[in-house]
């Protein structure tokens, strides 16, 4: 087992990364104060991992659970109501750790209900999806969607513990697991050029879900992320490279109606767009630009929008934006591989021209 | 105008309270970052003083406003969604300035929208009524009720600025000036004999608007709440003594169904049960109780709870209160007058004793 620390003074937390860690019962105890755990996750990872990690808790507290019906269309707020009525009805007190099983949804989800379930109790992160895993189960984001954008309601929540168990990635659909890849490119991309010529080099053992591989590129996304998010907590500065690719990437998303893509695969295409803005702009070369679409492409990401988005329908949604103040777009953008920017400083022309270059 | 300071580090704001403050466009200045402010108001306060706020903050930022229908019964997440829906058409951005105009309902759902609002927005208290100008708009806590308890959601967002207008005190109906003045009853309770002396001495001009006891009063107020937040923003200890009188309030609001009681009358009956929790486990003479209670029976307020309500149905509503822990009911008591202190030790045969006292 490897342990990334995510320093954030009394408010910092550790990151268990390995095999077989979902059923020990001493990573979960050092982090439970009161005397009962609530577990939520969704139907598909309750089949798999839900009476394991009962289980191995039943030794830490009373554990309770509710299973969500699977799927992005259920991040919204009636179902954190729904979740807090089960635990009122408990009743949880503010000593309860909400337990958060499963991927993004589930984390940003249950995350959130930690947040407000009077006024903010513990949480600990089980990530069971490799994208979970590298991005969403740690930093403290959490959060629903409103019909009008992604994650527009939420909370900076960080967890007491984030614990990653590597065996429940072989049960990911590959489409899932391809994913993940996005935000481990993600990283390469926006500050570790060394990680991304590892990934260039590695993405066939990856792919392959080489345990090695998988464990190195776990590990790395982490480290990067721990970092990030310990110099900027609350997303004032650097913080916002992170979102790199998020803000084509979250229009995409939110153009499809959050149906059909998985956010992995908008991130993917968005980075693409970012990355051809960037170079539009001759912030970076044609070369590298060809270096980041062929690793995209060798990770099995679609590199390009659906064509089925309007131009100004995609730049619209992207108004709306958390990163958009006073109507201005922010972008990440890349001066190199390795190397994000957040900028507004750009011509509208060439924005305009960078979608039209994809979906015309 | 006076300035009490909330001394928290990087998150510490001024308390503005004095006369003719809500035109004063250069006390929000220099709160407001972006370039948009949004006013939550209720429909009563909007009638009075929502063009005069607006006209000062024009000169700050472009102002955009939602007006709720009045009550706590609004007091629910639903009414939180549909801010932020009005919010996101607008669209305003990470930048934006909430400002909540009005009581403590108004303040609590403007509070909570801000803090979900893109996960963190700032927000600008203006209250416009006696209980949330000693209280509610002071400390940060923010949230909404549940059918099944008070304040069940939420979150703890200390505002940027809170400017309290004493002028907006004049246009309160009689019954919701008493209920503020038992929040004012509290300070001297829990930790400020003298200003309970104070208070013994000149309820009688503080009921009847003395402009000079009203700003005392507020101010003295505000000392307090403002020394016990900062000494404990998350009510991890000290500021729990702030619910004196509130689990018993609280489960009489919640038995009632939020309607009838106002919160400070059910604050005021509930700092009689809690006082006389205390004298029968003999923490209070006989005499500091009857001088307890005669103070608030002095400001018109009720000294003891419904009689429609059930001894055994109270009881459980306690239960869920957000300071219970694993089922054990923890109560602030005054072990004398001026000094509180938080307890789960008790015998429970006297916590029955002293509800069947007041309900048979």
């Amino acid at each position: 087992m490897i342990t990334v620390s995510v320093e954030l003074g009394r408010c910092g937390y550790p990151i268990h990364i390995g095999a077989k860690l979902l059923a020990q019962s001493e990573l979960y105890k050092p982090h439970v104060k009161g005397s009962k755990l609530f577990i939520v996750t969704n139907e598909t990872v309750a089949d798999l991992y839900l009476q394991k990690v009962k289980q191995a808790m039943s030794s830490v507290g009373e554990v309770h659970a509710a299973v969500l019906p699977d799927g992005e269309i259920h991040k919204q707020l009636s179902t954190v109501e729904s979740i807090i009525d089960q635990m009122l009805a408990i009743p949880c007190d503010r000593k309860t750790t909400v337990v958060a099983l499963g991927g993004g949804v589930v984390g940003d989800i249950a995350g959130f209900t930690a947040a407000c379930y009077q006024r903010g109790i513990p949480c600990i992160q089980i990530p069971t999806t490799l994208l979970s895993q590298v991005d969403s189960a740690v930093g403290g984001k959490t959060g629903v969607n409103h019909p009008r954008g992604k994650n527009m309601i939420g909370a900076f929540h960080q967890p007491v513990c984030v614990v990653s168990d590597s065996d429940t990635l072989s049960s990911l659909p590959e489409r899932e697991f391809r994913a993940g890849v996005a935000e481990i490119i993600k990283y390469g991309l926006i500050r570790d050029y060394e990680f991304f010529k590892w990934l260039e080099d590695n993405m066939d053992l990856l792919i392959s879900r080489d345990k090695n591989a998988v464990a190195f590129a776990v590990e790395q996304s982490c480290r990067n992320k721990a970092y990030v998010v310990a110099e900027d907590e609350r997303e004032s500065g650097l913080r916002a490279i992170l979102n790199f690719g998020h803000t084509f990437g979250h229009a995409i998303e939110t153009g499809l109606n959050y149906e059909d893509w998985l956010h992995g695969e908008a991130v993917a295409a968005g980075m693409v767009m970012a990355s051809e803005f960037s170079r539009r702009l001759e912030w970076l070369t044609r070369t590298e630009s060809k270096r980041i679409v062929s690793l995209i492409s060798k990770a099995g990401l679609p590199v390009s929008p659906p064509t089925t988005l309007q131009p100004d329908h995609l730049k619209s949604l992207m108004k709306v934006d958390k990163k958009s103040e006073s109507g201005a777009i922010k972008f990440v953008l890349l001066k190199g591989i390795g190397q994000a920017e957040v900028t507004s400083d750009y011509s509208d022309s060439i924005l305009n021209s960078t979608i039209q270059s994809f979906l015309q």
